[in-house]
């Protein structure tokens, strides 16, 4: 029992900061949002630091940026290190708050390079974001991937909906798709639990 | 760009080392396992260190503990911090992998004492678990509770046995919703978001 591990962390790919300083187009569109993204997920598959996934979290209204998630799952050692929850789990402890819609606090957007799988729909629920902005669909991820993305609720944008949480869709997919395929021909792992 | 948070991590309360320490019940049983899930969720509401929520680890065959976890979501920053999400995080960076199943690896079970919420779910899905006990319903966190459980995948259960993740439901419910009660009797959070 004494050697019960206590603590876990996640870290971005040390060339995310300098990646950021050097990306100079305005995030003010759902397109320039997600274009950040796709370049994030583009460059995590060059650098093999992680899944062509990536995540970028917006203040809707200022457009200034809160965080960034890139898929950090193979050399994080999690399988939750998806790209959405990297995001999330940097932009509420940055801003010292598990609710990012508490009182007072500028609504957000986060765009993501594909559709989230159903880990990181229910995560996206529980986390404040007010607006989701997707490029691929669940079903370009795993023609183009073979990652399995799991079962999502039936009707799960009106449940996201009902909870104040609105979708826009296949915003820059074509984009979105070419780094998926850019994987799967990179020869990169699919990591899928009992692959490995 | 520069203030840009890059790191995030999560840390059991302080109390749960010294408690497992005194735990002497052997983890031999489902019912055993689960009854330690439900002593760490009864004891986070006692200490008010998180949500009435609590999950074990253990190797299916030998009983040996792996990692626990307790729901942090208010303490810890990120809504994220349910406790199964706790215990997957310490399992993984434990053994230094994302796939709990990898080869060579002893099959491991998850007793959470009470149903998974969607994240939670989809969590399992990619983590390398390969069964899961429960003891309360999500139908009885929702009515003892409070909290919003989100909606589940149709035909949840057989998506996860498609995908080698057996269950076992309604083990200890009665004791399991108990813990339910007294967290909302204490008059302790709701913390969906947009409630704080």
């Amino acid at each position: 029992m004494t050697k019960l591990t206590t603590q876990a962390s996640l870290t971005l790919p040390f060339w995310v900061k300098p990646f950021l300083e050097q990306w100079k187009t305005p995030l003010n569109s759902s397109q320039e949002r997600l274009r950040l993204a796709i370049a994030l997920a583009r460059e995590n598959v060059e650098q093999k630091t992680g899944g062509p996934f990536a995540s970028v979290i917006v203040e809707s209204a200022s457009s200034a940026l809160v965080s960034v998630g890139v898929n950090v799952v193979v050399p994080g050692h999690t399988s939750l290190a998806h790209g959405e929850i990297v995001a999330l789990f940097l932009a509420q402890q940055a801003w010292g708050t598990h609710d990012l819609a508490e009182a007072g606090r500028p609504a957000l957007t986060l765009a993501t390079n594909a559709q989230p799988c159903v880990q990181c729909y229910g995560a996206i629920l529980w986390s404040g974001v007010k607006h989701v902005v997707q490029g691929a669909r669940g079903s370009d991820v795993e023609a183009l991937t073979g990652f399995d993305e799991g079962p999502l609720p039936q009707d799960w944008e009106g449940e996201w909906l009902r909870r104040g949480i609105t979708l826009e869709r296949d915003i820059l997919r074509d984009e979105a798709c070419q780094v998926l395929s850019r994987y799967r021909s990179s020869g990169a792992p699919i990591y899928n639990p009992g692959r490995s």
